[in-house]
C-alpha cells in the first residue's frame, strides 16, 4: 500500500467526519432555531470548534476499526468519529473555563466569545460571569450531542457491547483525570514532593493518554468486532503513545512557539499545572529553587522574564532532559508494541504515521 | 384503586429507583477507586444529590409508562427513572455554579462543598476557583452517568426509538432554555419591556416545563409503546402543568419561606432572574418603580429590607395576582387535558396527585 493510497483513504475519512458533523449539527440547528434565534451563538461556538483540529481521536478510532477488519468509509465508524470529535469539543469548552484560557486555536475560547458578545451588545451585569455561564451550557449541550451521535451508531454500539463499555469508561476516566489535574494544582504544593512525578504521570494517563489514544483506538477496534487479544495489543501500543503525546504537550506548553501552538507561552505555568516536567524540576532543583518554583506556579502575573527564568531552571536542573528521556522511552515502547500488532500494511503504516506525528510535533 | 394501593405502588417505584441509583453508583465507585482515592469527593457529591429530592421526573415517567400499559416495577422504567434523576442532579450542579447558589436542599451546593474541602485541607491557590472547576467536572461526570444509565435500558431506548428521540430532545431543550434564562438576565434590561412576560414564558417552557413534566411523561409513555395520539394527549396535560409548576417555583423564590424551600429568600432577585413575576412587575408598575426594579435586579448586596420592598411592589402593582391567575389558568388547562386522557383509574389518580402537588406546593 503506497503513501498516496493511505493519504487518500485517510483524507476521505476526515472529509466524511466533517460532512457527518455538518449534517448532525444542521439537524440540531433546526431544533434550536425552533426554540429561539437567540440560541444561535451556542451552535456557532460548537460548529467553529469541531471545524478543523487534528482529528487525532477520530483517526485513532478509524485505524483501530480498519486494523480489526472494518471496511473503509463505513457509516458506523464515521459516526463514532463524529461522537469523539464532539466529545473533544465539549471537553475543550469546559477545560478552557477551568484553565482560564482566553484563546483556543488562535481565536477566542468559547467563554471569551460569549463575554465579547455581551460587551458588543451592551448587555447588563457582568460580562465575564455571563461568558462562563454560557460556556458551561454550551459544553453541556455539546456533551449531549456527543452521546446522541454515539447512540446513533445503533446495534454495534448498543447497551452491552464492548464499544459502549469503552465509550462510557473513556468519559468517566477523562473527567476523573481532569479532576486529579486541578487537584494537584492546589494540593501538590502541600503534598509529598518525591511523589510529584508519579502523581503527574497518573494524571496524564487518565486525563489524556487513555482518552486521546487508547480508548479511541480500542473503540474503533471494538466496533469492528476486535477480540480481547487485539484490544490488549492496541492498549500496549496506544497507552504509552498517549503518555508520550501528553508529555510532548506539556513541554510545548512551556517551551513551544506561541505562533505555532496558538497558545501564549507560559500559560501552563500561570495556570499552576503540575506536569511531569514541573515535577522533575521541583525534585531535581536545589531547595531554594524548588521553593521559588512552588511560589511562582499558579501566579497569574508571571511575566515573560520570569517564564524565561523557569525555562532556564528546567534546562539547567535536567528536568527538560528527564522529560525528553521519558518521551523517548514511552515512544520506544509504543513503537515496539505497534510492530507486534497483527495488522495489515495499510493500518500499520497509518498508525505508525499518527504515532510519529504525536510525539514529534511542534504544536 | 384505593389511595393506599396507589401509595404502595408509587413507594415501591421510588424505592426501586433509589436502589437502582445505589447499584449504578456503586459500580461507578469501583471504577473511580481504581483510578485514585482522590476522586471520591466527586462520587460523594453525586450520591448525596441523587438521594432524596421529590423524584418528580421519575414519577412522571413512571405514570406515563403505566398509563401506556407498561407493567408495574419493570426494570426498563426503573432505569429510565435513574437516568432522569442523574440528569437532574447534573443540571443542578451546573445550575448552582451559574446561579452562584451556595446552598442546595439545605446543605452546601457542590461547588461550595469543594471550596470547603479546599479550605479544610489547607490547599494552595484560590478555593472558590477550585470549587467551580471541580463542580463543572462533577456535573459533566453526572451527565455522562445519566446517559450511561439511559443507554443501559437497551432495545426500547435504542437509536431510532421514540424514547431516545424524546431523551435527546429533552437535553437539548433544557440547555437552550437555561441559556435563554441567563441571556434574559443580561439582555432583558435593554430589550423591549412589553415583551418581558412573553420571553419569560418561553424560558420556563424550555428550561422547565418540557424538561420537568412533558418529556419525562412522554418518555415513560414511549418506552411502553404509547402511540402518537396518547403522546399528544400527555403533552396537552404536562406542558401547561410544567409551566404552572415553574411559575409556582418563581413565586416561592421571592415569597417562599426559606425554612421550607431550603433556599435563602430573595436569591432569585439577587441573581437577576427575569421571571414572569418580574416581567409583570416591570410592566404593571409606574415608570419610576420599573426603573428601581431594573436597577435592583441582579444586585448581589440586596438586603432583606430591599427584598421586602420588592415583594411589596409585586403585591401592590398586581404582579403577584397576575402570576397566580396565570398559574390558575394553566393548571385549569392541565387538569382538563388530564381528564380527557384515556387512562385507567390508577395512573389517572396518580397523575392527578402529582399535578396537585406540583402547583400547590410550598417548597
Amino acid at each position: 500500500m503506497s503513501a498516496p493510497q493511505l493519504a487518500a483513504e485517510q483524507g476521505r475519512f476526515i472529509a466524511d467526519v466533517a460532512a457527518g458533523l455538518n449534517s448532525f449539527l444542521a439537524g440540531q440547528e433546526t431544533v434550536m432555531a425552533g426554540i429561539s434565534p437567540d440560541v444561535a451563538p451556542l451552535m456557532d461556538s460548537i460548529s467553529k470548534l469541531v471545524t478543523g483540529g487534528k482529528r487525532l481521536r477520530a483517526l485513532m478510532a478509524y485505524w483501530g476499526w480498519r486494523g480489526a477488519g472494518g471496511e473503509a468509509a463505513h457509516p458506523d465508524i464515521v459516526a463514532a468519529g463524529c461522537a469523539l470529535e464532539l466529545f473533544q469539543a465539549a471537553a475543550l469548552i469546559h477545560d478552557d473555563i477551568i484553565d482560564r484560557s482566553d484563546t483556543r486555536r488562535g481565536g477566542p475560547s468559547v467563554h471569551r466569545r460569549f463575554s465579547q458578545l455581551h460587551q458588543a451588545e451592551g448587555w447588563a451585569l457582568d460580562e465575564e460571569r455571563f461568558g462562563h455561564a454560557a460556556a458551561i451550557l454550551t459544553g453541556d449541550l455539546c456533551l449531549s450531542f456527543s452521546e446522541e451521535a454515539f447512540a446513533g451508531i445503533g446495534p454495534r454500539a448498543a447497551s452491552g457491547t464492548a464499544a459502549r463499555r469503552i465509550f462510557n469508561l473513556m468519559r468517566a476516566e477523562v473527567m476523573a483525570g481532569q479532576y486529579l489535574d486541578i487537584l494537584e494544582e492546589v494540593a501538590g504544593p502541600v503534598r509529598d514532593r518525591a511523589g510529584a512525578v508519579e502523581r503527574a504521570t497518573s494524571i496524564i494517563r487518565y486525563k489524556s493518554a487513555k482518552y486521546s489514544t487508547e480508548h479511541p483506538l480500542g473503540l474503533g477496534g471494538a466496533l469492528a468486532g476486535a477480540d480481547d487479544v487485539l484490544l490488549a495489543g492496541y492498549s500496549a501500543f496506544a497507552l504509552p503513545l498517549g503518555e508520550a503525546f501528553q508529555l510532548r504537550d506539556d513541554v510545548l506548553g512551556v517551551f513551544g512557539d506561541p505562533g505555532t501552538t496558538g497558545k501564549p507561552a507560559g500559560d501552563d505555568l500561570r495556570e499552576g499545572k503540575r506536569t511531569v516536567l514541573v515535577g522533575f524540576a521541583i525534585n531535581l532543583s536545589e531547595p531554594a529553587v524548588s521553593a521559588y518554583l512552588d511560589a511562582a506556579l499558579g501566579r497569574q502575573d508571571l511575566d515573560e522574564s520570569e517564564v524565561e527564568k523557569i525555562r532556564q531552571i528546567m534546562v539547567d536542573c535536567g528536568a527538560l532532559a528527564a522529560t525528553e528521556a521519558m518521551i523517548d522511552e514511552l515512544s520506544g515502547r509504543a513503537f515496539e508494541a505497534l510492530e507486534r500488532l497483527p495488522l495489515a500494511e495499510l493500518p500499520m503504516s497509518a498508525l505508525r504515521g499518527l504515532a510519529e506525528a504525536a510525539v514529534s510535533r511542534a504544536a
